[in-house]
């Protein structure tokens, strides 16, 4: 079940009618970049974080966004009365646009904004997920661009393995899975989540500036081995937000089930989206 | 000025109604591969090494392409019955296709046939072209997917540094420009080609397997230590078949001018073309 419509550059259009020319960068040549929220209640949850980063990716991919964040607010509500869809994910892409020789960046993109029904599940997933270990770093990593070919294409990888998800790494050092970010809690019980050419993630964020706690929640590279002595993992993402991670690789993280302080992070966490 | 017709999935249509829904994985992931080749007076251009090409990166990208290679020439042949444009360019697309969920992906896959009016030149170019060094290897390099967010990226770094195009290293060992291949010839006269990790171009292949002549050409890996001592340079693609490589990173390569060795191969290739 889709929304009823979605807005792509001035306009409201019927859900099953959005398209988009065939000379669109994004189909030429895979162009584009996208940002991700949810809302709850009807609320729009983090939304100022997720522009900003939608606006910085823009800025670095060469794309301009004809509208203020506060125009795109705007839109944005219009669309979640239009749609009547308290609980739901609503996502912004803008591709590169109509390029006349299918090569060329032009100066004009296309906008598109979707919602779809979701409702976030807010209690402490005591399952958690597996994952596999794949030598992978994602380009142009610091925009969160539309380019998740490795993460189509390992589909059948991740399902052959058994796991759920899959975890980049690459010259040693530990990164993050498609569409989440990756933390680590090691001996000392700090919290760590890898620095450099990793998206950043809005939870990811939201985390790393929590206040009012104890822990020590640090951006740091670590590699491999550092991996083998965590005594908790997890990912962060807007549809997640703390999911554990109970294997690596086939091997159990800690005790192998979802851990004590991951399910504090989340609370904490929980804290700061009712605020919101 | 556009071809008149393009077909798409099943059926010719106007080119500007020519569309795909937002769902599609191309707009949503970046996910699909393509191949493009040339007509000449109504003659595809190594018609079967395109197509060789486009079912195995289909076969690579788990897409599958429901029509026989008999059938797509028949349907190629049709378009091009329609579009009366006897020097054109066509490209085969196949994306990732609708996907419920924006990322997982679906069965059914979209296979879009463009064509575009485009005269190849058959003479040698005697004032070449200028690149400039970038540290990138293309990921999933193997197979002809649409991603090419580095190569549209890098199109300001380009412009900026004077440059006509992109040379790709990585690991110190040269690779390939974002729509060609990379051509150097030693002090031996060896004319050499990156073996790992580039796209298998199709003038790439039909240099490779030239017949009746007496140079040495061949794959092998070669650094940019190696590249400082070529005495000559060039690309190979469908649109450009030899295009000499004149200056690289703002030094001049061999005496700077376009080569001897480089309008012998050209000379030798277009038998080929003209055989075909």
């Amino acid at each position: 079940m889709a929304a009823k419509y979605v807005y792509i550059n001035d306009t409201f259009i019927a859900t099953d009618k959005a398209s988009v020319l065939i000379t669109d960068l994004a189909i030429q040549r895979g162009y584009g970049i996208f940002d991700f929220f949810k809302t709850i209640g009807g609320k729009p949850i983090f939304l100022d974080d997720h522009l900003d980063r939608f606006y910085n990716s823009a800025r670095k991919m060469h794309l301009h966004i004809t509208y203020t964040p506060a125009q795109l607010k705007a839109i944005i509500a219009e669309l979640m009365e239009k749609n009547d869809l308290p609980d739901s994910g609503i996502r912004l892409t803008l591709t590169g646009g109509y390029s006349p020789d299918g090569f060329q960046l032009p100066e004009a993109h296309n906008l598109i904004i979707t919602q779809q029904p979701f409702l976030m599940n807010l209690s402490f997933n005591n399952t958690g997920i597996k994952v596999i270990l794949y030598d992978y770093q994602r380009q142009l990593s610091g925009m969160k661009t539309i380019d998740y070919s490795m993460a189509i294409w390992l589909q059948p990888f991740i399902r052959e393995n058994g796991a759920d998800d899959v975890l980049y790494h690459h010259n040693g050092q530990v990164k993050e899975v498609p569409r989440a970010n990756f933390f680590m809690v090691n001996e000392q019980q700090e919290i760590i989540t890898a620095k450099s050419d990793v998206l950043p993630g809005v939870i990811r964020k939201n985390l790393l500036t929590l206040e009012n706690h104890n822990y020590k929640i640090i951006e740091l590279d670590f590699n491999l081995q550092d991996l083998d002595h965590a005594t908790e993992a997890f990912i962060t993402s807007t549809t997640k937000h703390i999911m554990p991670v109970i294997q690596i690789d086939g091997r159990p993280v800690g005790d192998g089930k979802p851990g004590k302080i991951s399910e504090a992070l989340l609370n904490l966490l929980l804290e700061k989206v009712k605020q919101h």
